[in-house]
């Protein structure tokens, strides 16, 4: 581990300026072991970082800067990227064969099989990367992110809707059939770019579903993992809804316990396989996570509680988009494969309200 | 029909002074067939009707006033009753003891039988009058409301979730077996009276699920309507979530087609289940209803769009809770009661932004 | 006045599209007087109407039309232009030279003075129709709106603004010097077009000010009414800010009332005021009104409460920006034009909550 | 300092239940020279820590305890009293007679006056502890606050009201005459009890004043700690609203400057007067702070920008009226009294967006 003057590991950031830029920032000014060396930015680059974050005044000096992969290569050594897929992957290949280690934030090494990235994301950049990339979901794959220099951090559709199943589905608990996940985001999830969709006027006081019938592009993630974990392919039908608020997703499964599987069950299976996972909390069957017990924290928020009536037992998981669905995710990655406390930096709980 | 000195129908208010009562007022003002004779309250009466509900200032003179049955009975020709469940079933016999034609839009006439009744609400009053009560769901039930003196007004969540799976339980076209029902609902639709719940800081920002796992009031109702329309029983999982906005709910029922339906079908069958039915508007498959698209007005809004990679189907609708979930259905079983256009005072469309 | 073959006036909206459009869109299909003959957009032509304003759907047919000066001339009586301020003054020309009546919307006719019109606004077209305009503030002018042709109707600001001041100042009852006017809007009034700024993500859970020390474009137009109410130059120190809402502006203004002056005349003063006019209310010392209270309706809500230590009083009026602010305020305006009911299609209380 | 067995502070938490109670254990579970030993409450004593906050699901254990001065005096070293005005003097007084450092942030000790007191808040308790009691400003304050016990930490309209001003009264900058401030907060400041006012449905979408024309109990704490800037009493007319958001307080204030006296010179002198004040950060003249810009931190954003036309000069202050402005302002006072840092467990920048 190569580490700057100070002993810390030092840090740049690619693609800044955006929702998931500005929450790395916030968590590694936190870090004890991190030296942010640079904020890097595109459209933005130039611009004095507190006026595009003024979050930030008083607090972080200096100017966003545009890409260079060899002066990041000097500085840094370690890089998350916080792009939109298919911006990333040129990027990540100049820092990989940099030698950098990367936390990649996009979706362009998140799948394993090329055929289904181009299905879903057209043309794959760097594909040759792609073997070597880890999936960044530490509890499930805590001991290979320690050894990985690529590390793809998940979405947070995924994240929300992996955790709950993935203990479920490893113990073969789940009758088989395609399952639905009903799942609510905040409107910074779709990021900072301004678009009629995410207007105020046109969300406040809104609800709907987009992207349906199994055409929003995290479907494919939660599809690969949730068969990792089980063995067998799995099918989910994944139906994104915009709840009118900043952050936060509910994802909600609904699927049909094995014979004599009930909540209870569940609840401590889910205990057991998440015990040491400090993110991770499993509630009692019965309760109903809020996404603003998790806001700006690193927590997710597990639940299962069967319907004796009709079967159908609901599964739920919270988490903080931008933080355990992000940034948060992406520093846990870092603490992970630096072997530093898995935690550090993202211990504080919820600002609730 | 009796009528006022002007030709107009009079009508009483009872329970004048919560969400729905407000939303009575606002409504039957523009009502070219009313004369708005009176409005009751409880806790409020003797209060200016411009202090409990300030946006009716310089339009609504007069206090809100105590219920008594004889005062009505001799104003009044037709009552909207906005209670709670249990207070409204005495105060409904009062009226119809004194031949009042009641639209109540509590939940103490809407179940059939008895024991339903007493297993998901506790004793049942007025339990006489049951047998009288039609259904006020105008689309399913026109021609029983036009000769009913007792309508039970249906609630907020029955009305989205019955409307756009009934055309389809109808001509058997989904696959047995309980059916998932998530909802989403704004807050209004948990009334007027303050709780930790409602708290502005506690629901902005602020996504969950609440009354989960089949133990929500409105699941029997939703299976009474929706075995009606199969002509065999049905089960619902029902799982209702509070939205961070005030109106309007989107209900999203997750069901199997049988084989060779699909969603264009489903359209087409929707459509001409609601032909003539002012209120109903369905969409083309894909299409994602909004609840700001209905927001302020007595629409509904349905879709139906197929997911073909796993085979459910996606069925949506969408309301505002406080009007077709509430008073505006309640206005529109009047229009059909007395024989007028059914749009009659419901004509605008959504407040949209 | 020329009508439809029903006896209806024959109305076009041009700049339909956008939030003030669809708001007469709304106000108009309840109007008995109106026939609306065509929806005309510059960006959106060809596109089905129900496409960009989905709350019509199965309310309005037809597509979005490019504009056509003739065709409108040869179809509409009057045209509402909701247009930006420098593309609307074309327009409007065009159709004065067909000798349309046409309320306009946008801030090209507001201004008396050439000079202060470029100051604010740059080059200013079609300025020989400027002496024609008549301010369309219907409770300050409403016989010269009887006799225009070409109503320049006013912003939202400057309505929330005027109403309030405007009683006090004609009785010379406000101890000279600059008027601090703190107002705050709902989202709705920054337009339709996406932007950083009304970004959902950056807007909810967030407060500021803009435009402020006088840069904001609607100072000179409350100067120059508030001038001729007061018979005198009058300045205001105007500072707007964003609500995290989407409707509704409340603008405070802080005056020092001469001596003897007490907010209990004020607040008849103002009801004498505006005696006759249907919009208006006028509350009790001590009220604090709130956009809520007039959401959705063309009501505006004024107030008047002295601070007894101080000597400050504190003059308030609310409305809703997109209708007593834009749209209701122009059908307000057309209903005087044309000798209808000053309220007709704008009798609809607040919908509340 | 008596410290734990580890070195740290042991601190105790009453009033731990409400809003500024958990935004007190969220920051001190950060602080690295604190050992949070029992969190105290009364209508919730008994309750699951985690049933009252869930979001410390998994991170605190163990039950809401009633008051207990004896077990509190043997456990703590330090008190934080997060209580209604009123109910906190009999507690801080039983916590100083057994000689805890206690952080009030209720009223009971923030006015030095006995007569003041009365006036605003009725019978005085406990009040001969209030001449030692210090006003928990440490940007004013910090000398005194070295050698307190007893801090009266400010209420969040005060902090975001004096920090802006403070610098011109200093200076004499202001010409004499009662200040106008105007000020806007989200809805956590009202506290955790339901009430209408607080209700979801009522809030959202709605923006109004309330308590206006002097009647407001922030308005004393105001006026005295200007008095002490300035030399001399200063009057406030203060007027606040409510934002429908959770957190954030934006203070506008109107001043007329002396002759001579520009923004620019404004900006240095409050730039020099909080020099060394890690909290505060003075914006360029121009720009107006934003509440989203804080939200969650413990920084005020000050700005000062004269209007050249009218001579009036805008001066606002932003915090999070939870942490600046009532939880993290305590954490600020604590760190100052026991010689931390003054930025420990607060250095987080703003969770943005």
């Amino acid at each position: 581990m190569t580490a700057g003057s100070n002993g810390r590991i030092r840090v740049a950031i690619v693609g800044a300026t955006g929702n998931t830029g500005g929450e790395l920032v916030r968590l590694l000014l936190g870090h004890r072991h991190v030296e942010l060396v640079t904020l890097v930015g595109h459209a933005k680059a130039g611009q004095p970082i507190t006026s595009v974050l003024p979050s930030l005044a008083g607090l972080v000096p200096g100017d966003v800067r545009a890409f260079d992969a060899d002066a990041i290569a000097n500085e840094a050594d370690a890089v998350f990227c916080g792009l939109p897929h298919g911006a990333s992957a040129p990027i990540v290949a100049a820092l990989r064969a940099r030698s950098k280690v990367v936390f990649d934030l996009s979706a362009d090494f998140r799948l394993r099989s090329d055929e289904e990235h181009v299905r879903w994301y057209g043309e794959r950049h760097a594909a040759e990367l792609a073997p070597s990339a880890v999936y960044g979901l530490p509890e499930l794959h805590r001991d290979a992110i320690r050894g990985a220099d690529l590390i793809a951090v998940p979405g947070c559709y995924p994240t929300a809707s992996i955790l709950p199943l993935a203990p479920l589905l490893a113990r073969d608990w789940i009758e088989p059939g395609p399952i639905v996940i009903d799942a609510k985001s905040g409107v910074s999830g779709a990021g900072r770019a301004p678009s009629e969709r995410t207007h105020f006027a046109e969300t406040a006081e809104s609800f709907r579903a987009y992207k349906i019938a199994g055409t929003h592009r995290h479907t494919p993630a939660i599809e690969q993992k949730l068969g990792c974990a089980a063995g067998h392919a799995v099918q989910v039908c994944f139906t994104p809804h915009l709840v009118p608020m900043t952050r936060g997703i509910l994802a909600s499964a609904y699927v049909r316990p094995r014979d004599g599987i009930d909540d209870r069950q569940c609840v401590e299976s889910a205990r057991a396989f998440y015990e040491g996972s400090p993110s991770v909390f499993v509630h009692e069957p019965g309760a109903c996570p809020d996404t603003l017990w998790v806001r700006g924290s690193n927590r997710a928020h597990l639940s299962y509680t069967l319907d004796r009536r009709t079967g159908w037992m609901l599964v739920q998981g919270a988490i903080d988009n931008l933080v355990k669905g992000a940034a948060g995710q992406a520093v846990q990655c870092f603490n992970v494969r630096y072997g530093l406390p898995e935690g550090e930096a993202l211990a504080m709980p919820a600002a609730w309200p």
